[in-house]
């Protein structure tokens, strides 16, 4: 039986997977901040799919954790995890050795990305892009993780798509991540409220022309997103997920109505059929904690994960 | 002993390539327009590298071609090498009988990607894009070649990064396509002379405005497809190769002060080291040829050839 965790800035979301790549088990539990706090989550965790969900905790072979920072591929060690106050941590030392089984970190949009390509049936290609704070993709191709050559596959969001667009934290303007990013939106709407996203768009609905201008920026950037990946990797589906799907419907919606402008202007763009090759990952999905599970007990990780 | 091609729109390379992988005969002609010459072409390049190079043609094992159009993988059935003028051709049923050697086809800017790739050392990642009369890309890593699901892997010079651009053959604004394809900068110039790109760089040097327009545009999209590559599919190298690399140094000057740019204004893209990345292939270079005369003699083209 393989563990499975996705450590988010919040929550982490831990799964028990079984030799069939079933599900048997899942709990989610609040993330500590800061290397000892994480490393506590993951045991606790762990403990908890056993004390909460049944599962038989004595009987793991492997655990794989995808965490939002850069993971040394094939290892455990993460570095740069800013959202958990993370600078630096092996987390194969931390919490192998109470375990007692091998520790494989992810980096959380890659283990999400070969979660979902597994959630999807595990053939042809597919990129998982991110709609979060920030905006990344992983690929997925023949049941292997593109990794590239020096960690920065699947990085769309800083791509710039209009020379006189909104300014990016990275210094470049016009980034997919400047229109799309739900950190950027928050910080240019700038208006009290919990879901600032959800609140753009509500006001956009109720005709405020700046909130309008917010919620076709995230069109806009999501559309490009989209295009890019399909016109350089050419995966087959494109699967949205992250905090900012949480809109489910009405982003779907307006993203369709992006792509399909795109296709009306142009033969060529029409010819790909973006607005087929889009999808939504489910709200709640296991998606990231199960390809956390997938990676940690693949036996070749060199195998398994290309390195582009 | 293996044949590589390069059928182009005027001229046809081809080599012969031994066991070990070294180039041992070269010859060129000019490409004949049609099915029926296109075929004729082949045929009398293999002929000629037999006559002109003193090839052992009865040794020839497989042959492989590289065109400008679509090809079937692991075939050799072109359609839409408009350049060429051939609308459908099996290339494989017109040149296998009179050959009597597996004959095998791929589009012309995915064998030099392939053939580029091996000239480099045939090891790591590397995007090879062509600056031609339009622009696209092929990604090789670890010896695979990035096929993709539908055929658009590559296809950067699509994207747009500019919706205040001008207006591309596709239908779409701000291309990089738009900016840096040979044939729409040479459009856009509309002013008599055989050599278009240089007419405008040199005009440029001499202080003509539109021509500076058309010359910073080019190193604008050209700098665009390098990041988009980069930030995608993280190759370790971008060779750019294809007619408009004929500027040579004067092209290079441009697109990494370009990137030199972006690298100023952002940290992030600083921390790319992009300019670095950037190689020009040599003039006279026979990759597509090689690239085609590897692609022809792969045993398992579903395994050499990565399908995305």
């Amino acid at each position: 039986m393989k563990i499975g965790l996705d450590v988010g800035g919040t929550k982490t979301d831990a799964v028990a997977v079984d030799a069939g790549g079933t599900i048997i088990g899942r709990v989610r539990l609040a993330t500590g901040w800061g290397p000892e706090a994480v490393t506590g989550t993951v045991l606790a965790a762990v403990r908890a799919l056993g004390a909460d969900a049944g599962v038989d905790v004595t009987a793991i072979d492997s655990v794989g954790i995808g965490i939002p920072g850069q993971v040394e591929p094939g290892t455990a060690r993460v570095v740069h995890a800013v959202n958990l106050g993370v600078d630096e941590l092996d987390l194969a030392a931390a919490v192998g050795p109470v375990l007692g089984v091998p520790v494989r970190a992810e980096n959380d949009v890659k283990a999400a990305a070969f979660g979902a390509y597994a959630l999807h049936g595990g053939s042809g290609s597919m990129a998982y892009l991110n709609l979060g704070t920030g905006i990344a993709a992983g690929v997925v191709s023949d049941g292997k993780l593109w990794r590239g050559a020096r960690g920065t596959a699947g990085e769309v969001g800083h791509i710039s798509v209009d020379p006189g667009g909104p300014l990016c934290r990275c210094g470049q303007r016009g980034c997919i991540e400047a229109f799309a990013g739900g950190g950027a939106i928050a910080e240019r709407w700038n208006r009290p409220g919990s879901l600032p996203i959800r609140d753009v768009f509500d006001a956009a609905d109720e005709g405020d022309g700046f909130a309008r201008e917010l919620r076709s920026g995230l069109a806009r950037g999501v559309a490009a997103a989209v295009r890019v990946l399909v016109l350089t990797a050419d995966v087959d589906t494109v699967v949205l997920g992250g905090g900012v799907t949480a809109l489910g419907a009405r982003l779907m919606a307006d993203v369709g109505a992006e792509l399909a402008a795109s296709a009306e202007a142009s033969p060529f763009m029409r010819s790909l059929h973006l607005e087929e090759r889009v999808e939504l990952l489910p709200a709640g999905s296991p998606a990231a904690a199960l390809g956390a599970a997938l990676i940690g007990a693949a036996r070749d990780p060199e195998g398994v994960l290309a390195h582009g």
